[in-house]
C-alpha cells in the first residue's frame, strides 16, 4: 500500500543503449515527470507479476505515450493475462494506441531479449501468484584497438580479434607486445538482477550468481519471518542471505511494508549478513 | 495527461452525512493521503465515464481499502463495462476484497441514490463515449421545533409538521404566532452538479438549473473551439455560457488540457460571461 510518501514499485534501468522500465505501479508516469525521466526513450517494459502495486500504473503510461503521439514500437514482457486487461481497457475507452504494443508473454525461464550489447533473462521467483525475476547482463565488452599502435607494431589484421579479446601480440622477432599497449580498455560489462516479490527461495541463487547489483525484496524485518513466509515475501535478513550465497557485489533491498515508516532497521539487519547493502529509496539513482 | 503537477480527475464531495468520491484518476489514493481525506469514510463512488483519466486510480483504491481491512459495503455507480475490468483485475491477482463492492450500472437518466437527506441523479452529457453527469441535491431541510416555545404557546402536536415546513401558528385567540418564534432555522439545502467531460450541450441546462455550484469541464480556451468540439470537450466560454443559461449560483471550471501550464486565461474568459467562476485547482476545497 502506498504510505509514508513511498509509491508502489517501478524501476528504471539505464544502460548505454536502453532505458528499461521494470514494473509500473500506480503513479509511475507522474513520478517519471518528477524525476525527469524521458518516457519516450523506453522501448521495453518488464512486469514481474499481476499484483496491483507492480502494474496498476502501466495502462496510464501506455495511454499517455499514445497521447504524446508515440509511434515507436513498445515491447511489453509480462504474465499473459495482462494482455486481456490492457485490451479491455483500450476497448471501453474506444481508443487505439498510435504505436504498436508488442506483447511478450512470460512462459518459461530463459532469454527473453538479446542484442549485441545485452541479454535479458527471466526466471521464476516464489510468490503467491506467477511471478518473475529479471536478469540484465551486458555482453563482455571487447577492448578497443589503437590504430596508430597496431600500425607501429605491424600487427596483421588477422590478429585483431585476439587483440579485442585481450591477448598479447608476438612480433616477427618473437618479442611480446603487451595487449595494453595496442588496445584500450572499455567499460566492463555489468549485470543487474531484479528479484521482484518473492519468499526466501534458494533456487534463484544459481541464476543470479555474482551479479554486480542484486535487487531483492525485503517486505518485513526478520522478527516477522513467519508473516513473511505466509505471504510469500522476504525479510531483510533473508534477502541478505541470498545475496551472500549468490556472491553478488552489492545488494539493494526494497518493497518495504507500509507498516514501517522508518527503514533504518532494514539496513542494519541486512548489513549484519551482507555488508554492501543499500536501501532502495524512492527517487534515488544507484550506479552499477 | 498528467502535467504541471496536475493530476487526473477526482473530487470529494463532503456533506453532513456522506463523503462521496466522484471520478478516480490515477494517483487518487496517494492524493487522498496527501490531503488527509479519510478514505474509509467513502461509501459511494461515482465514475462518469471510462476514459483513463477518470478511473485508472479506482482499482488501486479498491484494493488498498481491502488491505486496510474494510468491511463496510462500497457502492460503485459507473458505466457497465467497468465491472468486467475490476473483476478481471481481482481475478488475476487471486484476490478477494474483504468487503462487498456493490456495482450499480448507469443506464438511464434519473435518481440513482436517495436517503432522507439527499438525492443523487445521473444525466447524459455529450462525450466521445458514454458519459454521465451527476446532480447531488440535498432535500429541503425542515425547520427545528423549539420544545420550550411550542409548550408555551400551546401548539398541538398535530401542527408540528406545518411548523417544520415554516408555517405560522394561529392560537385559540386568533393571534398569529410567527414560525420564527417557534422554530429555528437549519442549514439551507444545497445542490451540486458535476458535468464531467462534455462538449457544449444545452440539454443539460434543464437538469442543473439553479444549482448552488456547477462544476463544468473546460479543457480548452475558446480560440480552440473547433478542437474542443471535435474532441467532445468544452471551452471556458462554453462552460460559462451553460452556467449563465442554467442560472447557477457559482461555476467551477476544470479538466484543463496539459497544453496549458498557466490557467489565468481560463478564469478571465469564463468571467466575461459568468462572473462568479472559480478554477478547480488541485487540493483546494470549495464551500457550497
Amino acid at each position: 500500500m502506498p504510505a509514508h510518501n513511498r509509491h508502489p514499485t517501478a524501476q528504471i534501468l539505464q544502460t548505454l543503449d536502453h532505458t528499461f522500465l521494470v514494473d509500473c505501479g500506480e503513479g509511475t508516469q507522474m513520478q517519471m515527470n518528477l524525476y525527469k525521466i524521458r518516457r519516450s526513450k523506453i522501448n521495453h517494459v518488464f512486469i514481474s507479476h499481476l499484483h496491483g502495486d507492480h502494474y496498476f500504473g502501466l495502462i496510464g503510461l501506455l495511454t499517455s505515450l499514445g497521447l504524446n503521439h508515440r509511434t515507436n514500437d513498445l515491447h511489453l514482457y509480462a504474465p499473459e493475462p495482462l494482455k486481456e486487461i490492457i485490451d479491455l481497457q483500450l476497448k471501453v475507452s474506444n481508443a487505439n494506441l498510435p504505436y504498436s504494443l508488442l506483447f511478450h508473454s512470460l512462459e518459461t525461464e530463459g532469454i527473453i531479449y538479446a542484442d549485441k550489447k545485452i541479454t535479458i533473462e527471466c526466471f521464476n521467483v516464489n510468490h503467491r501468484i506467477e511471478c518473475w525475476g529479471f536478469l540484465f547482463r551486458e555482453k563482455k565488452n571487447l577492448r578497443k584497438i589503437k590504430p596508430g599502435k597496431v600500425n607501429e607494431y605491424k600487427v596483421p589484421t588477422s590478429f585483431y580479434e585476439s587483440l579485442h579479446e585481450g591477448k598479447d601480440f608476438i612480433d616477427a622477432n618473437n618479442k611480446v607486445i603487451k595487449n595494453e599497449l595496442l588496445t584500450s580498455a572499455v567499460t566492463p560489462a555489468k549485470s543487474y538482477a531484479y528479484c521482484a516479490d518473492t519468499g526466501y527461495f534458494e533456487p534463484i541463487i544459481d541464476k543470479i550468481k555474482g551479479v554486480d547489483l542484486l535487487y531483492h525484496e525485503s517486505t518485513y524485518l526478520h522478527n516477522l519471518e513467519e508473516k513473511a513466509m505466509s505471504r510469500f515475501h522476504s525479510t531483510a535478513k533473508q534477502a541478505a542471505t541470498i545475496a551472500k550465497k549468490a556472491g553478488v557485489k552489492k545488494l539493494l533491498i526494497g518493497h518495504f511494508s507500509s507498516m514501517y515508516e522508518k527503514l533504518d532497521d532494514f539496513k542494519t539487519e541486512a548489513c549484519e549478513i551482507f555488508e554492501n547493502t543499500d536501501l532502495a529509496e524512492e527517487g534515488t539513482s544507484y550506479i552499477i
